[in-house]
């Protein structure tokens, strides 16, 4: 049985590189041999254990790669192709994706929760960051990358690019909204770009990293407030003359971002959260209004599927955006190790890194 | 000047009848001389203090009248007219309501929040509990009633029915889908009759009061869980196979109500609260996913003005639903310190009651 | 090879009972034997050539079944099992499907139009008067039929109901709505059905035909009006006191029915038409508002899939409606061929007719 | 009784400068002193006689000036201040107002069309080609102008901004759409600005005029069609591989605009038209799909009030989008019948005019 490298959580705190059989391919599915991937933040919280996975479990969710075998049954492509994969990869079929919840598929899930089983690579089932991953449904999840598109170029598409944008999207932005975005770590600085490219006029991009604050301004960030030197709210309410905003973006899963997007809301506003919490929330009476502030807080788990990433490549072409600038590292697979230690402790001013197997 | 009966805030737990000026009308108001009104459990947490007022202000928020005199730039209507207006008065001019969020205009408002100053009646200004009321803005709040409909059918409308039936509204409910509603006072029965006449087709009804429940049924509850014997979030959990609902209606403000309907939601679902919450709320990390379940939760204060209103009784002249039973019992105005004891202390299987001056 | 009866079309006026072999399956299909099916309008249009489909091909896309054998790939159900399948089965994995578009998929389309691709039974592929019906990508489009259902019970589902229904849906019709609906054949009693289902409190229900008035108003019609004896739009008018309707939906696919429905709307309204037509339709100027009239005109092609299945089926299941009423007449697949005579003809009140293989 | 001058219809083919009184102040006006307006092609058509209105009616509906008197019951504003008024303006009391239907409401109208009673400057009374105007319903309408905004900035938003805008989001542009606008004047320029604002990433932009199609580059169409070379239809059909467009906008006014626009929508696509047409329109039966695309047809007719400028002020002011090379001409309103003339016959290069009073 022929092997391939593959990262693989160990027990936490260790993640480690390490021989896997290349696995078999059922008819529905489509073998990828990686080209370029990428750890995300998620992989950390599951390297320190506060995620838990099966032991043994390939890990890694952002797959860009050339079809090197397809499923019986699969149609519509041909090996050599180069594609991407989403971070979620829906079925298709499932009743969720059948009713438009296409991140809420998939009957496994690690964590007991049946809201993230649209979740599986590297959470139930091997992941990405190996020399192959196999693809389930690869009739719903494989995007071809256009020519003119390089692997980096295309590499945020699977999880950042779709999770921050989905930030925007999901809550609504008009044209002529006002709109904060709390962390600007890579989810938070597409989220700003989202928002910007979805017609928000005044784009409040927050953190407490100078250089990520910098980054924000790049992506579209008007006003940038650094919660280092003061509260972001009483900021955010001066910038936009007491009336706050329509829409707050939480791109961290913090008390203190969740609950500062939440302050800064107009009544009638909107809380897009995406972040991912690792405890019970609070919900201030005062800024929630008592309940009577008409707001929403609506939560996104990253849109997957082939025509999502269609769609994202399509801004990618289109110079809208330009997401080139947050791959800050590159690694070879078999350098990982240093990758995730690196990622981890977000040394040396790491936004994303490119790992090539 | 000409003196009128009006129920007074004393001081926290003291609601009083007394004398008062009938109020001047200004250029954009009407006066209505009120024919029947309503104590709602607001006016409630006004006398126990819970809602601070001003002292001396009038309570009272659901008028049913006739047009005593119109303000001078008032067109449209006539004295003598029999009218019904919502307990949110929305100017109808202000930014607010331009964008859509009618409930939350007003410059003024007692509690400091800014997402409450669409209320004005027994809030901000003067309300209904009285021989006479001021209207403000009256060609947006001022909706004739249809003759063939009595005063207690549509003494509802104001606040109980608008702010039920915006659980399910604001839920986007769609046919077919299975929605449960916490707790069966007024508004949750409201919102039961208005889950149902959205096209939901399993409608389950909690509350821990048999008399409620059996109320429940009669306003479409397919199912009613009594919470007074087990779990309701296991029962419903079992009633729907495991799946969950597509929609859960909080309409009690309490942390319990709240964290059982965030509990039995399917992933992708909707919680729509309408409860006034007194203290901060928890969300427990589990039923909320971490942040990744694509829930919603959505907030929502009475929508009111004129064509709100006018729609209600639509429904009401339609016979879609009957809520004349929930009037469970009448008093004078004279009579009104009797009727808030009977209403805040819950005796006697009360429901709603109607005072007519 | 085994053979099996099938309804088949030979040339504009001929559909006749044939033998034809029983069709192997591939690995996303399954082999259903047809327990019962019926004859739809489009049916009648491809007999008489209106609509053109290949020589040979089975026709009829509405079936209710048991699983006789399973594809390879596919997961989740057992043969023997009793399902039903929509007149639409779309794959769930094609870039319409993942965004949004379900009916829209599907290379293939007989007629030049990619818009009705996801029609295949009986238009680009074998449909199911018949006595097997292969179903493709079967995971998309069983849905197992509760055992408290008869099969004529779910017999509506797959096209007039999923129609009818998605004509009020697709409007956004709200509580308190007024609704006109233009024909009252099938499809339009079940619009009829759906729009009092989504909280319209006027439902006014045309046609021509008297035991069709009578029949919407037991699905739930609050106006009737007959438009053989005057003119539909000022009656119309007339009911709604010249405010006209929140929403108009067309059921037949005519000229006069398109222009009545655009000429009662409100400014604002909603169009939602079902029918489908068979030559150039005009806007006429002044219902049009010169196009300035905020109105929508919303087509829509009946929505499938096991998800559209189950909820249509949770309807029935819950008696907030009774199609049962519309099956008036019952053929065996051996006389199918005088079924279609009757149908066509719409002789002896014919509604729908049941056809059991 | 003191006079002003104003541009006043006198018969089809004659707008004269003349003087009128300077109108009274009822209580809910405000007399503005007209500092800049501009021509619109709906004054053309008013000109041509082909949109009737009262002789004698003063034209324009696109007002940027200074308060010169406030009614009696005008609150929130003070004399002197500068502000713009939309070409539409609300009420905001009326029912059309309250249930969003904001441009819809008004009593009166010229053309015996209810669907556009919310357009009543220049078409039920008087317009602000004039030294004054008088604007009623003043708190609902009269937007402050930001001291960092020119007039001419300003200018574009009561009417071409505001419609053109509304073109991209009443048909819910998503990001990743590809959009193509029929027709670059005014308005559809505009449109392709607000288009890509709202996140599409192919805007397509189709005249026949190669300045407009140079001005449509300018404002973001990422491809221009010259339909004076060929079918614009195959054009785009190629453009976009063959898939059609999601969104297709119609911003002039006829059969070919309207035809182009619907026949390359992709199955699902939505057709916004913007344009005002002046006969009945013809549907083709195969770019309608025969009824069952699951297209949308949405037409609206340009939003007004205060809000909806403070938003579109709030867009100048973020320079997503300039405008300002919209304004080719300027004129004292003194030399208004040489404006009209070189505007009605599109001479030397005109997009806009500026009239100074």
């Amino acid at each position: 049985m022929p092997k391939m490298k593959a990262a693989i959580f160990v027990e936490p705190g260790r993640i480690v590189l390490d021989d896997k059989p290349i696995p078999d391919v059922g008819p529905l599915d489509a073998l990828l041999r990686v080209t370029t991937t990428t750890i995300c933040g998620t992989d950390v919280h599951i390297l320190k254990g506060e995620y838990p996975v099966a032991r043994g479990l390939t890990i890694g969710h952002e797959p860009v790669g050339v079809i090197e075998k397809l499923g019986s049954a699969v149609q519509g492509y041909r090996e050599g192709q180069r594609v991407v994969a989403g971070a979620i990869t829906p079925s298709g079929w499932s009743n969720a994706c059948l009713c438009g919840s296409c991140s809420q598929d998939g009957a496994g899930m690690a964590h007991g929760w049946k809201a993230i089983g649209g979740w599986k690579f590297g959470n139930t089932i091997d992941g990405c960051q190996a020399e192959y991953v196999l693809v389930p449904d690869a009739m719903a999840n494989l995007a071809p990358v256009p020519d003119h598109l390089t692997d980096e170029q295309v590499l945020m598409c699977p999880d950042i690019m779709s999770t921050g944008f989905s930030g925007a999207e999901r809550a609504g932005i008009r044209i002529g909204d006002t709109v904060a975005v709390f962390a600007q770590g890579p989810i938070g600085l597409c989220a700003t770009a989202g928002a910007k490219l979805s017609g928000a006029t005044t784009v409040i991009g927050v953190d407490r990293i100078p250089a990520r604050l910098e980054m924000a301004r790049r992506m579209g960030a008007d006003h940038v407030v650094d919660a280092s030197r003061g509260d972001p709210v009483r900021a955010i309410m001066d910038l936009t003359g007491g009336r706050g905003v329509d829409v707050a973006i939480e791109a961290l899963g913090t008390q203190a971002t969740f609950e500062g997007a939440l302050s800064v809301l107009r009544p009638g506003g909107t809380l897009s959260s995406l972040g991912v919490y690792s405890g019970d929330l609070r919900i201030p009476l005062g800024p929630f209004a008592a309940g009577l502030g008409d707001h929403r807080i609506i939560t996104t788990l990253c849109p997957g599927g082939k025509e999502r990433m269609r769609r994202l490549m399509e801004v990618i072409s289109s110079r809208r955006v330009d997401l080139g600038a947050m791959v800050t590292h590159r690694f070879r697979l078999d350098d990982i190790e240093a990758a995730y230690e690196l990622f981890a402790n977000q040394r040396d001013g790491v936004l994303k890194v490119a790992i090539t197997p």
